[in-house]
């Protein structure tokens, strides 16, 4: 157990950024919900899975939505109370813990909040690894974890419980009523037994993230290349460098989708990538050729800070690095593929692990 | 107290349509489904609101969506009853009885099933007088009275539990769920105590409709008017006679929605009357000059046999004739007005009482 101030919150975003591959929405602004939570409330206690009792009743809370309405309507601590509470009565027993759902920027100290307020611990743990656009893409889908029963909340105080009967459509009908409520809402679903959050979760990623904010942080007082920096501390890749030429973005079926091209820069000039995203990056290709795609991670990086920038932050001129960072092992077996591969997400190409395609190549130029 | 038996599903059935207006369902699978659930379980017992205590529970059960599709996915009983068992568990108190939310086609005998398979009581009342399309068209709306906690369920077997902080969200969100589950759904709202039910409904539906049904079989075996018997039972009149002309219709936003156009025969030969309608039907104009509008009733019957006509039914070159109605006096309220008078359906004129309109012609005419 580790108790956590406001003032950690600073590294948690940071790297919560990195991770969240320009969706999970803004993380500063997850930071200042949190820290408002946190100065009212008081600490949050950091408990690891293994703290749990093995039937210790875990719920992750989280925002749902469109980042880029999610920014412009930001809810009050007790609006992300409403779902959580909703759900522990749904279920009639007490809540032993909170965690994020996704290591995305906003997602990341949502639960934070809930912590807070409700004066729970938060299990330093999540269930993607990284951040996803759609419900069913956690990891404990892939352990036969059912999502449901779920609570929806909205700020004007209208809730809903779900249930389904495979993830997949829990996606779905809690899409349509994020839409309804205004393409943002509040949610709690994939309530687990502290077995299942040991057995099904990725587990640590609090503090992974907070390590990776760290090492942005003392990069730059430290004068040390921070891109580099990232780079180290996620085994990631750079896959590209250049500057963003064209953004284009439509919030649509409840999702932040579109494109960023981005010119080359130094070795990649004259050459353009182009990023799809739906909330959070996909595909990165140039031309034809695919550089990385789901479920690794694409992270686009402030050239001179290295600070990760999300897709809604994204504008016309940034100079940028592109990251591809691999993904939890899990992700990366067939079935794993099935639920986030490029398939999924209506891309007809094969998933190549990043290590493959430049692990190789960094090794040939070293 | 009284005994219903699957014969007396015919007569029910058959008036229910009459006060359908033409949406509701098709009374014909609503009756099957409820024989089939009569003939497992046994007869079903008729109550009148009277014979309720102020504290008993009672919850109203329907089908929602568009009746167009609604009959192409008939729901099995245990479907229909899903719904309503989810809300009795959410609300952690048995039940006493059922009721119809409508006195329309298929959600007059829907609760019939409901009631057969758990053994409960129907209480003799429905929450409009008639049928409407949307939630919040209900006379308890007009009371104050929350249609939630619904419950709603489809045929996979998923479902859900709404609160929301108005009956019009209610509507919004149980919409869209619908048509997530294909545009068909089980649902479970409106609970009320018995006060509520006698002071908030409509009494006596249930035998309303029957009478309506018997009073046009008797006059087939009597070989009176038929026309002239519903329209005496009903306190209604004959607004126009003719052919269909045409019918345009779409599915559209989980509604049956349309126009059909009838060109006048008699003493209506050269003018044609148009039919608006949303699920049910909603405006009768002869060119610009409007006959009948909601919330009166507008029915269309067999011009030969006086059986009503659902919109899915209606066809080119039918022979009809159009009745109108009087409503449940609560929706000539300015209250009621607001929320099913012609401006909340998007037409801009005035309603006006179809005896007003009517009544003073046929005086002069007698």
């Amino acid at each position: 157990m580790r108790e956590l101030t406001p003032d950690h919150l600073e590294d948690i975003a940071l790297g919560a950024a990195v991770l969240g591959t320009g969706g999970g929405g803004d993380p500063y602004i997850g930071k200042l919900m949190a820290r408002a939570a946190m100065e009212r409330r008081g600490p949050v206690q950091l408990i690891t899975p293994d703290e749990l009792d093995d039937d210790d009743l875990v719920v992750p809370s989280a925002m749902m939505g469109a980042p880029t309405v999610m920014v412009e309507k930001i809810p009050s601590g007790e609006e992300i109370v409403t779902a959580f509470k909703a759900l522990q009565t749904y279920l009639g027993q007490p809540i032993r813990a909170t965690m994020s759902i996704e290591a995305g920027g906003l997602n990341s100290t949502t639960p934070f909040i809930v912590a807070a307020e409700l004066g729970i611990p938060l299990v330093d743990a999540d269930t993607m690894g990284r951040a996803f656009p759609e419900i069913q893409m956690c990891t404990p889908t892939l352990y036969g974890i059912s999502a449901t029963p779920m609570a929806i909340a909205d700020e004007k105080g209208n809730h809903a419980i779900i249930n389904t009967v495979d993830n997949r459509w829990t996606e779905t009908f809690a899409r349509t009523l994020t839409i309804d409520m205004g393409c943002s809402a509040m949610v709690a679903n994939f309530a687990m037994t502290g077995r299942q959050v040991k057995d099904a979760c990725v587990g640590g990623t609090i503090s992974f993230i907070e390590r990776i904010g760290r090492t942005i942080r003392e990069a730059h007082t430290r004068h040390d290349d921070p891109i580099e920096a990232v780079r180290r501390v996620t085994d990631g890749f750079v896959v590209w460098q250049g500057k963003v030429a064209d953004m284009e973005r439509r919030t649509e079926t409840g999702f932040a989708r579109g494109e960023a091209v981005i010119a080359g820069t130094g070795t990649y000039e004259g050459r353009t990538l182009r990023i799809a995203f739906q909330n959070e990056f996909l595909i990165a290709r140039d031309g034809d050729e695919a550089l990385v795609t789901v479920p690794d991670l694409i992270t686009i990086l402030d050239a001179e800070t290295g600070e990760p920038i999300t897709t809604e932050n994204l504008r016309y001129g940034f100079r940028v690095v592109v990251l591809g960072i691999p993904c939890d092992a899990r992700w990366r077996t067939a079935e794993g593929l099935k639920v986030v591969g490029p398939g999924y997400f209506g891309y007809d190409m094969p998933y190549v692990p990043v290590e493959q395609r430049f692990g190789a190549a960094m090794a040939g130029g070293a």
